[in-house]
């Protein structure tokens, strides 16, 4: 028996811009496996593909991933669930593991793939690659994130200004992820650097709580959450 | 009447990897317009798409890129594609623009957008992302582009050693584009930086001549075409 893991991307918040192939593999799944940061929060991931799934056939697990504990803990969790979806597959269950995005992009599903490895070599896993958040921010304002001969740079903007200042020189556009954390640093920053007005803000792209802003002054402090972002780009000629 | 033309990221060659907002636009359009770099080329977007068509209801425009043409009439192509994709509009069309990957990430698309605002502002635009090539890549390889708060640069690989020396010292992992031109330098350079156990070839990524290779040695000349790219992680662990 072949027991494959199928890590999908589910795109970045809008349920059409998942994959064809990513939509086939959920409505067929036996097992819908998605780790959640908070047991008051339900997965994103899940919301997003909820109008494909069948509750009555189909088993939906939630791995309570330990967004703020030591390593070691850490590390038990992620045997856990490697530990679980193996068993499921050694049951000849198909279970696919659905994660915001694309799993190679910011996703911890690489770390459940390492563990599995480790642990459960006999299962083998393939991603199904997503759209993700700052290609859909990108479309959303009509920016492009690389034209001909250009480079990007995607970094947290938690880095210091430093850091941010050499990719800021050094590549035509910058993505910012994780913006909400210093946000008044990364304004004042851009302020700095004369590139306040090349910028777009977006939040939770495609979904209901969309908001995408081409000025810094228009951010409400409330859509500064963990699924915000920012582009920069070099010149402005595109806005 | 309401006039948007769609552009659609189709994916990175695996027609399942188009998106469900993708495939639906593309069947229910009235006329695709999709560039080609040369004549003797079919389109590739378009051999994505193929199975979706019905070719006794949809019409087809292929819009044939100068490649290696000035300025000048680099200009009047984007002119004239906009003109033709504007008048189809306004006859109350469905249009769609379909190109390889996503819109945003060196796609063509920008500039045909720019053209549009300029001399048909009636015209509407929507894009609608898609899988890039890149992310399709670290998949197939099951890399991490960016894992925690890693930092990610893309660019092309046409860049002088200087540059692409700065990128590997500075960020996590370098995605260097159209390595096809510049193979034995670049290779040179990753031996040099003791990073060539550190890279994955990859080219074509879903398509039938798709190849994967976690060696350099094993890159054959004619796998080196402009759709191919190396993904290089400054740490080796995850290989």
């Amino acid at each position: 028996m072949i027991q494959t893991l199928y890590a999908i991307g589910v795109g970045p918040g809008d349920p059409e811009l998942m994959t064809l192939k990513g939509a086939r593999l959920i409505r067929a799944a036996d097992v819908i496996v998605t780790p959640v940061g908070d047991r008051s929060e339900t997965s994103i991931a899940l919301k997003i593909v909820e109008d494909l799934l069948e509750p009555a056939r189909q088993q939906i697990v939630t791995h309570l991933y330990p967004m703020k504990r030591p390593g070691a803990e850490l590390e038990t969790f992620w045997q856990n669930s490697a530990a679980e979806i193996a068993g499921f597959l050694a049951q000849g269950l198909r279970v696919v593991f659905i994660t915001l995005g694309d799993p190679s992009l910011y996703s911890t599903f690489l770390y459940l793939y390492r563990q599995l490895q480790q642990s459960h070599a006999e299962v083998l896993v393939e991603i199904v690659p997503g759209v993700t958040s700052v290609n859909a921010a990108a479309g959303r304002a009509m920016l492009p994130l690389a034209l001909g001969d250009e480079r990007l740079a995607i970094l947290p903007a938690t880095y210091e200004n430093e850091r941010l200042e050499q990719a800021f020189d050094a590549f035509d556009t910058v993505v910012l992820m994780k913006v909400h954390r210093v946000f008044p640093r990364i304004r004042a920053l851009l302020e700095d650097k004369g590139l306040a007005e090349n910028v777009v803000f977006a939040r939770r792209v495609g979904m209901p709580d969309e908001r995408i802003h081409r000025s810094l002054d228009a951010v409400q402090p409330d859509e500064l959450d963990y699924l915000s972002l920012l582009i920069v780009r070099r010149s402005k000629e595109e806005k």
